[in-house]
């Protein structure tokens, strides 16, 4: 088999991935929808999600329609002005980036309305289940939350080869790649407010209703009786489900296009000499997410397991398949595509064994990253102990030990990160890639594929994300609609799992930032040659181009500064809008207590839609402010200190954004689990009794994870996006910084 | 006046300094000394003072004469290979380190002991001249925290001074500077753990004892029947006078002489453009702090008021008087020794008018960082209200809301560095300081200006600072003692005065070391050169001087992720540290209550010594794990990953240390002052009824406080000094990170 045939691929397997997800929501939607009761709630929550969604994305639509047509424009002016009117494509690059940005934002919308339709009419259904059978349950919230998975894989995959392809990949592979940046960046901008605006209404409606539901009216959590209870549970389908598929949409485009644009180098290298297929090293990436979307379809027929089987094993038998199967993937791409007509690397091993041997190491990372979550954010382990633990002191103490666990596990992750890339990095150095300059391209190419394998399983990831939610709806569902005590039993158990896999698609979605910053930063470097080059082919005096971000050079360090302060008061202003938002939302319960008496006593229902509604709209007003520093911050900079200065930025930014993103994850998820820590009855006091709940340190305890709430649902998951969006964002306006 | 003239300044200015630090203590010392009750009180905080110091500064001694020997043998094995086996100085440059470290360990260890001997001394005299007079007793505090001031800037001066004329400053001025680096390295050394065991026990001893007390036992805060209640009143010393003391002391030393290590390079241009007295530009740093010093003493005299004035503006006073004198000492210094034979800089202005601008540049950064701490911290803003106002929805807003003001914090902070650095970086580039190769050293030169300009108020800062736990001392001796309410009253007033300046010193202590940042790294660069330049010299082949720091190498990459890593997991072990020695507290507080119960009735007096040895050590083992992190790190880099990658570790270690400090100083200070608002009784409910103590909002505030104790206590002072010991540890070990 040669390369040119592996690259069919790339088309049928995203096609079948879609294919099989409308099968998975046919499977889905045709099940038994439950009693009446978990009908009429879940109708509610339906509503109003969607209320939620459209309200949100005709907001985002305007937005990105402004965003394209202020970024074409751009693009027109500086671009021209950049190469000193040569423009070397005969087309108007501006245009092209207006409508790869628009493109992208659509995929990325797209994905995420479909994904969260299905999400919501899972719920129901994995409600109805869990009165029959537990694998049942798993079954019903796996393939719902795979339809999410596969969908926004899938349209990323194929939105990229698309728009590749009608760029020109076929004619002119070496730069199309620079032409679809805009689509990174359209995926960027719509997953930074779907994230912003999501993150903030779930985190809202959760804190506002239970402060005015549990604390003021003393009525327990989810009760029917508070008119904000539905609002949050809409909350966790608009933040966990539509905010993190945004998220790896565009994980997964954006570093895509800057592994092909890495490519590019190869590209020349193969070019030269006369290797065979030699665009084949700018179509791996989209080979090789083929792959990894073909091991999940096979994977998901794996989740199964007896009725008394811990239903995280069931899932984690589909993760082992479908990494498994990406190896084997892996090992197939590398092997066809990278052939060197003979040139070997180091100790006269293959070209391609190092960059499988790359590919690897990103696989592994995944995994290292699912289990060090585990250890900090589930119930076992000595961090959330601890914390447990010091909740005997207080409150106090209690934040005060959730605090040092959150910048504890700093280190596992940079670590980790350290290792991967030094790696990827070592091992793509060996095999023999030298440019015609002499440079070692290997190296960076290595963590672009570490990147790409790391990616292989995102849509299995995804999956297990969206399980969360339909999960923790189910199981809100069965308690609103007073199912009987087996269902129950049975829904707890999800979603105890379902808050493992949400914190651990985090850790993911971490880690593939992190190991992309490399990859994201050398394409930038490639772009701003690229411009430079032609500024010094068309004679512009006192142009060099680009080979370092020099630190040292006052205007770096600045940005540098700039860019570690950003991720603070970004997240400073995501914390806050949680926190004004829910006020919005106790005002409203309080007003509904007051003037509708009869809600107390079950004899009016509230009126859960304006609670909705309310919350919908203050959540999209607060999204506003942070979503502009995020897009303003690196422009400013690059405005007025230049180019390299915005290189700092980026990789600053990045290291600082993903370290205080895992302080807020875990740090949150550690809280919340030193909660329900408590709550199972594992706190013993001297006398070995148990400290359980209504004691002080489960009051204690409560306090830590109501504080954890918006770090690891609202500011963590949106430092993610700003991270990726610094990337596409400097990508795409390069030519603006470049005087 | 020329230069030369100038230059005999500084011997004079360091001694004058010292002995009017021996006036002020003299005249601190002959004053009353109150009530026996009084005397009783501070008799025991002296004591326990004492006692800690003694064994915390025996443990540092120990450690800082493993640390000399290590060190040089290090650099004799390093230094020699690295320069294979040429030493240009004739002399071992091993032995001259470690040497030059433990004078620097010596001079540090010194005007801590001192510095905090006269402040336990004088709280007592502040506490009965607060019987008479407002005016007399804030005089006695100044100048009982102005003895601390005077020597720990002189003491720093004249080591700086007199190691420089020993190791050849007259004849060799080019060489001296880089021999004297372990003067600083000894200096940060004895820094960290006296700022990590002054602020762990602090902090554990006020966490503790509050716990113990006030929580457990249901007694008011600072009730003698608490055994942990003296304890509480030696951290107040420890932390705040011998920690920050050691912490300005090591500034101080090691940024000037990281800017004499960069007057070294406009040495060289003076020399080859014939300019008069070359040596002056190596020299200016000391005599520019001079300067300071004498601008100070005449400040401490403007110390003065009426008795209905605010406090604070009677240490105001002070302060610009002091900032005045400053800019006055700088034109002067920069005027007579920057002399340049008629060259001009930009529009034909002399060179030493870009200078001063530089320098006022650095004065006018510290004011502005006076302002931004005080808004931010201070009672009557809109942050510290916003905290107050979250805590009538009790902790978790509170802490939500804290949080918030704490990232936000880092907005001002950065902006302003980065103006301030771009602002004299670009001044010292109009200079006309350009060297043989071309290369403009006048960037880097004119932030070492601004640098030495902001530290020429430093003696009058850390006065303010000492200040602070004088006040509070005397505040807890009136309490304790049951002074006349007339006394307690001044003593509260000056305790509230007192929170605010230490609040400012952490924020100048912060802005100095983000200013220092880019002059040591600098310092830095020219070190590592000056061995690879020697390399070059004896012929080995494939070295290159060090031009940049390329963030987009792996290695630096890695190590940047590292460095901003490390400032989180450091943190974190600091913060433990405080939670795991306020348990020896409890534990130790609650057997005295169980063993000797006469304690409640008054009949019998708790045994105060035992626990302040129980704290003392608890403290000072606790503060092993995070030294050892902070002075590993680096070196496990450096050596793993080279010299270049420990820069990068270096610059952004250096900006995620100053945010994260800042992110702790400010969050807790906010909360601490959040909970004084509400006790002021400021806060008020939708009716414009008072929301005073003892109700949900204040019990809500004083979580907050609590959870801020660490942070702005603990942690964020000792990443201070982490990020200054960062670049002192690698200016000394770079010829172990040279292959």
């Amino acid at each position: 088999m040669d390369a040119k045939t592996l690259e069919l691929i790339i088309l049928p397997a995203g096609v079948i991935a879609i294919l099989f997800a409308l099968y998975l929501a046919r499977d889905v939607l045709r099940r038994d929808q439950g009693t009446t009761e978990m009908q009429d709630v879940a109708g509610t929550i339906f509503e109003g999600a969607v209320a939620f969604i459209r309200r949100q994305y005709s907001t985002i639509a305007i937005l990105a329609l402004l965003g394209a047509l202020i970024i074409g424009g751009v693009i027109t002016t500086f671009e021209t002005k950049a190469v000193a009117d040569t423009d070397i494509y005969g087309i108007d690059l501006g245009a092209r980036t207006g409508i790869a940005f628009l493109v992208g934002a659509a995929c990325s919308m797209a994905s995420g309305i479909i994904g969260m339709y299905i999400s919501v009419r899972s719920n129901v259904r994995t409600a109805s289940a869990a009165q029959r059978s537990l694998v049942e349950a798993v079954q019903v919230a796996m393939r719902g939350g795979a339809v999410s998975g596969f969908l926004v894989v899938s349209l990323s995959l194929l939105g990229v080869y698309l728009m590749f392809v009608a760029f020109g990949g076929f004619d002119h592979p070496a730069q199309a790649p620079f032409l679809i940046v805009g689509y990174g960046f359209g995926a960027s901008f719509v997953a930074l407010f779907a994230q912003l605006g999501g993150g903030i209404y779930t985190k809202a409606a959760d804190v506002g209703s239970d402060l005015v539901g549990k604390v003021e009216a003393g009525i327990p959590e989810d009760d029917p009786r508070n008119a904000g209870v539905v609002a949050d549970l809409v909350g966790d389908n608009v933040g966990d489900c539509a905010g993190r598929g945004a998220d790896l949409f565009e994980s997964t485009a954006a570093e895509n296009i800057g592994a092909m644009i890495l490519g590019v180098g190869v590209y020349a290298i193969a070019l030269q000499a006369g290797w065979p297929n030699p665009e084949a090293w700018i179509f791996f990436p989209l080979v090789v997410r083929a792959f990894g979307l073909l091991s999940t379809i096979l994977a998901i027929f794996f989740v199964r397991g007896r009725e008394d089987e811990n239903p995280m094993n069931m899932l984690n038998r589909g993760y082992w398949v479908t990494t498994g199967l990406s190896v084997i993937g892996l090992a197939i791409t590398t092997n066809v595509m990278m052939q060197t007509a003979g040139q070997t690397g180091a100790n006269g091993l293959p070209t391609w064994v190092f960059f499988f041997g790359a590919g690897v190491v990103g696989l592994a990372t995944s995994v290292a990253f699912v289990y060090i979550t585990q250890y900090y954010t589930a119930g076992s382990f000595r961090p959330v102990r601890e914390i447990a633990e010091a909740s005997r002191t207080g409150p106090a103490t209690n934040i005060i030990a959730g605090t040092a666990v959150g910048y504890e596990t700093t280190f596992a992750t940079a670590v980790t990160i350290g290792i991967a890339l030094f790696m990827s990095h070592w091992l793509g150095d060996q095999a023999g890639l030298v440019d015609a300059n002499g440079r070692n391209v290997g190296g960076v190419f290595g963590t672009a594929v570490a990147t790409m394998g790391m990616l292989m399983t995102t849509a299995y990831i995804l999956a297990m994300d969206t399980f969360g939610p339909i999960t923790d709806n189910a199981g809100g569902i069965a308690e609103f609609s007073r199912a009987e005590q087996g269902a129950r039993e049975i829904t707890d158990r999800l979603d105890a799992v379902g808050n493992t896999t949400k914190a651990l698609t985090k850790g993911y979605a971490i880690a593939s930032a992190s190991l992309a910053a490399f990859l994201l930063f050398s394409a930038y470097i490639d772009k701003v040659n690229l411009i430079l080059g032609r500024q010094i082919a068309a004679g512009k005096e006192g142009v060099q181009l680009m080979t370092s971000v020099n630190l040292a050079d006052v205007s770096v360090f600045i940005a540098a500064l700039l860019a570690a302060m950003l991720v603070y008061f970004f997240s400073s202003l995501a914390i806050r809008a949680v926190g004004t938002t829910a006020q919005s939302i106790i005002v409203e319960v309080r007003r509904q207590f007051r003037e509708m008496p009869g809600i107390m006593d079950y004899s009016v229902r509230p009126d859960y839609a304006r609670v909705v509604d309310i919350t919908t709209a203050a959540a999209l007003r607060q999204m506003v402010a942070p979503g502009l520093v995020a897009v303003g911050a690196p422009i400013i900079v690059g405005v007025l200190l230049g180019y390299q200065a915005v290189a700092g930025m980026l990789m600053v930014g990045t290291i600082a954004g993903v370290l205080l993103a895992t302080v807020l994850n875990n740090g949150g998820g550690a809280w919340d689990n030193g909660k329900k820590y408590i709550e199972a009855g594992h706190l013993v006091d001297g006398s070995g009794n148990v400290i359980g709940k209504k004691t002080e340190a489960h009051a204690a305890a409560v306090v830590g994870d109501t504080v954890g709430d918006p770090f690891k649902d609202t500011a963590g998951p949106s430092l993610h996006v700003l991270v990726k969006l610094l990337a596409t964002i400097t990508l795409v306006l390069a030519p603006l910084f470049i005087r």
